[in-house]
């Protein structure tokens, strides 16, 4: 009926040659560098099977990419088919191309059953003759396909309509991980071992500073995920300022961020704390009531900074600044202010919208928005996270790639001196 | 027009004598014990007050309740009224009986300006000559008066109309914070002074067990609140036991830890972790994705459980034992299955149905749905909290209460022990 | 033969009268302020004892002391008994002034059975019809008193001596407890409830400053205790700079901070990280064993400052400044450097000798030197606990006194700005 | 003078060859499986190196090692030394096998200059036409050669005396990194990843009862490094049962550990904490201090148990069954007890004598301790270490080798579930 192979049994079983249950792959790229061919012989052993390298090409030169070509052995057609599936979210592909076998959803939000889930790395698939760059790549979603506009993309279950041509199976899958950063410099360079909490701060601080910099000055796009705790700590200034300088092109927050911004703006106060002195505030904890309160006498941030309400502070300067924000609701909002998104599958909707493109994304002391964003984004993005607890941090930066780095440092004093270097840089420039 | 006070003004300026800056309060109750009268005390002195002691009945045995009549005094009358709006959250009223000030809401959505705002303590409004008990107390809300049923109301800001009419300032309110438990038995006894990591786990462990025992013994009703990691720890069924034996009336929740349920029974992983052994499953980062497909291609969890696709398990046995649960959405949820009620402004409303009359709230190393509950509970209500980060718990017990208790434990650990006991107790029976 | 009492018994025994169980005691001080009222009335409870106010004079302004006169209730001779001692460490005294019962210590390193064990809160014995104040006040240790020269001393295990004569049961002793401080400033005041990483930074930054600076200026003396982290997150300069200022009258350390201060002078690495940019060092990991080897060559840390090994850093200004430091050893130190104390009795007389006559203490990054300090702190000494970790500010604030605040936050960003700020206030000077 | 060289200059200015800054070297063993050949290739050009690959030989199976040979290039004399020692840590050695370079110690505790510092990996040196093993490997130390017997050992800085033959430079010294272990069963397999608090309980808690199994039943030797929660949270008695049952060969731990064993023994309480109900004792403060005095009392522990003061508990079983127990003192200890090792050189020696030849470390619930232990251990050693803090597990880890997992978990519910497990396998023999 259509122009391309439909099937609905599972795209494994017919891999594997008869009787031997092996099968040839190849796989190019930085394989040492990047520990990606580690990667596969481990997975290789450990799900049971053998494999005989065939031919090996080493990179000469560090500019050089390897290839290896390897005949990969397993128990049974079932197993045989397991580890195909496992190295090829490693990059590891049939020598011979084939096309990918697409299935058509049976109902909307349905998948077939042996749809193939995707990783956050760059992939492509073989369609037609030629290789499509899927789109819009994000974690644990399904390609569809497009057959006549010869262009896939990544999806969500709750996108999906009954009839999407959805790839099953791994056959004509490719999937490219990012290689270790060769030319990066800042953070991403020095950082490459993950978190801590015991590095130099100030040379930690530079280098962050330095990445902001260069990622603006190649026309770059910034987006920062925030907490409140930003607010808390006496912080909001230097995020204000970070806004104003330029650096912010997007803010993705929720409600919590933007009341202590108002409450911080109106009462001088951070949940009933007096900023400029860390002492309570008599009836402080209405404090926060009353900024929502404030918000919703004006209809909206917007107006309230419009109607004069709102006279400094995050949300002041990316209204002034027209820097989009997005406050996604969550279940234990107080309000939540009439700019929330209180249904979170838009919430998800705006937010995937507005990381389209995104360069780099520096996250300050947030988890629940923080978790989210780092779901919809591909592992070619620069991430920076910063928080006090290790374990927020650690929890944001399993995302196996060397673009994302943690910083354990408290939002309150790092986020002064990070401005502060910001600065130095754009005096020289 | 309406036979009670209409007051625009700030209520608290008419409050002190003229020249002297000062009132005459009066405070009840087991003063002493429940450290009342220091915090009282305490605040007058930070707000740089004065106060003198005018009578002092203190009670001779343990179960007499004290009465302490004191001369305030402030250094302004903005002073004066700041203190107390203060202390009157602690339960010092003014000895003459004065009506609650109430004021239109102008707008939907809109408080007066000097609205007074909830504690999360038992509280009464004198109005029409007689007090009201304020329904549904929560913290950070309004109190909304029924002049003609004679009733109070705690209502967020989206719940209020224009028209209603709001207590404004604090005259006429009284609060009463809980005292002590004396009778209180179990894990409450013991853990008065907050949680810690290095009690005896085989004592703890009983104590929640004789304390859910006795709730239901008496008829009370118990709510659990739980994270995904109940499952990923392999308790998942220790829940599931809990929840057939009668010791769960509601099950409050997000949409991961259904995901996981459901993924655990269906393919006996959890976030692709093969639970009886501990081992990454192949292809098990695709798991829980099949998982939420399983269930949009049932329609829901229970029509699930009534096709035989869902066996066992937590969100199982709430089916089969007709035990409500709320699943709420957040914004980085996967899927969310189609049982999430992803606005959140309509999943609080779930959940406060459902926390209705509750005796006590067991936390199951939850965090965003815990502090949701958490904001939504009466001082009064028992609240266990079992998490595995000590500043999870910290965060949930910042409450005020004896009746709040946090146990910083490994959940995958507890859980069977805590079973195991309840099964003890059972036998007893 | 000797001028005193002389009892081998317990002396609790004697303290009920016949048949009654019960016993007239009398408390003096801001009760109601400092909730020992309260934790009294708690404790009688919680033993299952009962009490009767007889008296109650509680202050009718603020600077009054209150007094309260109650008969306490046991069960049985030792229930009052166990009453008795419990809200005797809380300053309740029997009505009656008794001599201390002092019995002599069996041998050396022995105590007698019903030894009293000290609090850290200022204590008094009755002994030949005079108070003597207990010397030394340390938690956990006994008192000894010399007959002669009419002194009391609180005494570790390993410093008694046969023939001591110590103090048992609690008759005769009083402890009282520090009053919650009203004319306190800084950061005392404003942290009274503890620690937390949410707190508005720049604040509490400049509120430490202003208490150390007062300190000084009053002519009290500062003992910092430091962790190697100080130097690692590269503040090193700005704790040299509180030294070389005059803000530190002592430092408590031990092997690595040393190592590592070295290290960053002589190699510009701390654990082979070089400071100025945050990379790994080329044979990074030996460096540490560099320093080490650098100071074994000079002989001992003084005489590489002098022979001009050390230029700059913590170590640096304290010898050029004459401000004594005391390494103290741990199983875990590599060398450990030639000045450091390798016996860990000795290390604590020499840290309990440096803290004598102490007014504050700054805890910065270090937990088992703050924990031993912290244990031979009288509760009256002002202590400022600086860590990123919350579990080791709350395991040092256990102390039971409004002179402890935490700080969660990073060293290596909060020291700079701390420096900052004390040159601000130096210069107002 | 003596039959082999010495050289007191840098020696590896003579390795480059003149004008051309490079060097061939090769490496063996499983270079991809084990990430080794990645990790010397990112080194390189890390340091701003490069390299050729001249020869490659990847093993056809699994079982089969590899053999790389390559020319590394420096930009200068200097670059090309730096970038030699840094990949010669990972194994790379020069083709030309050259005797090791030796420098005598100029005077007691002094290394010469250019030392070599060593890993916790298996390492050789060439010395006198033959390679000699390393004994005692240890992190950061340095190797002395005996030329007359032929031996190399580790030693610590204050073990060396004048006249130590030290090795300098790298040359003639090999390093072998353990190879991924593939044969290994039980916990290293299935936690390859580090360590997680989200882990099935289940599961690991019987990997670990099959470790410890399996390598009593090979004849191995368990080291335990304890901390003094094993007795707070209630596992003392699962510690015994373990010891008891001849899974215990050394315990290492310190003063608190056997103190409030003790405690636990002779007053039911740890840290004054009644054990079978989770309450305060009174007088509970004192009950640590009771213990001390008992054991001095008695002399010792070993005679505690003798005269049957001491009638249960971990030292109880050590005791009866004849296991060694070293206790190292710190500077934060309780009395100490007379058992307790205060010099902490001397406990560094006896930890390292109970050290040698074991095949499996298990820490449980230590900090101070256990990092001792780690330092001294060779990355050869199964270590498994539990903890409910992250933050210590993850200090634990950093040791680069496959042999160690972490296991975030409550010691108080873990440890009753351990010893059950083991006793099942037990019954199975």
């Amino acid at each position: 009926m259509l122009g391309f192979r439909l099937d609905l049994g599972r795209s494994r079983v017919c891999l594997a040659k008869k009787g031997l249950f092996e099968r040839e792959v190849k796989v190019e790229g930085h394989l040492i560098d990047s520990l990606i061919l580690s990667r596969i012989y481990d997975r290789i052993i450990e799900l049971g099977g053998d494999f005989e390298t065939l031919e090996v090409r080493l990179g000469k030169h560090k500019s050089d990419t390897s290839f290896v070509r390897m005949l990969v052995k397993g128990s049974s057609v079932e197993n045989l088919g397991d580890i195909l599936e496992e190295i090829h979210a490693l990059g590891a592909v049939s020598i011979e191309a084939a096309d990918a076998v697409l299935v058509a959803a049976p109902a909307d939000m349905v998948f077939p059953d042996d749809f193939y889930s995707t990783t956050n790395s760059p992939t492509q698939v073989f369609f037609g003759g030629e290789w499509l760059d899927v789109e819009d790549t994000m974690m644990d979603k399904v390609i569809v396909v497009d057959p006549v506009g010869k262009r896939a993309f990544c999806r969500p279950i709750r996108e999906v309509r009954k009839g999407d041509l959805i790839v099953v199976g791994e056959s004509g899958v490719v999937v490219r991980p990012p290689e270790r950063s060769r030319e990066s410099t800042g953070i991403f360079k020095f950082m490459s071992s993950g978190s801590s909490s015991e590095k130099p701060a100030p040379a930690v601080i530079r280098q962050i500073a330095v990445d902001l910099f260069n990622v603006k000055r190649a026309g770059g796009k910034i987006a920062v995920v925030a907490g409140p705790a930003v607010v808390h700590t006496g912080a909001a200034g230097s995020l204000a300022c970070l806004i104003r300088e330029g650096y912010v092109d997007v803010l993705l927050s929720g409600n919590a961020l933007a009341v202590h911004d108002v409450e911080a703006d109106v009462l001088k106060t951070s949940l009933g704390i007096r900023l400029s002195e860390g002492v309570a505030d008599v009836r402080g904890c209405r404090n926060h009531i009353v900024a929502i309160n404030e918000v919703y006498k004006a209809g909206s941030l917007g107006v309230a900074v419009e109607k004069g309400v709102l006279k400094s502070g995050i949300i002041f300067e990316c209204v002034k600044k027209g820097v989009p924000f997005v406050l996604a609701g969550s279940i234990r909002d107080d309000g939540p202010l009439p700019d929330v998104v209180t249904d979170v599958v838009v919430a998800q909707q705006e937010y995937k919208k507005h990381l389209k493109d995104v360069t780099m994304v520096l996250m300050l002391a947030s988890t629940l928005h923080a978790i989210a964003v780092g779901n919809m984004l591909p592992s070619t993005v620069k991430l920076v996270c910063v928080d006090i607890n290790p374990a927020s941090v650690t929890k944001l930066l399993d995302r196996g790639s060397t673009q994302a780095v943690g910083v354990v440092s408290d939002i309150g004093t790092l986020l002064p001196l990070l401005a502060e270097e910001i600065g130095k840089l754009d005096d020289c420039r």
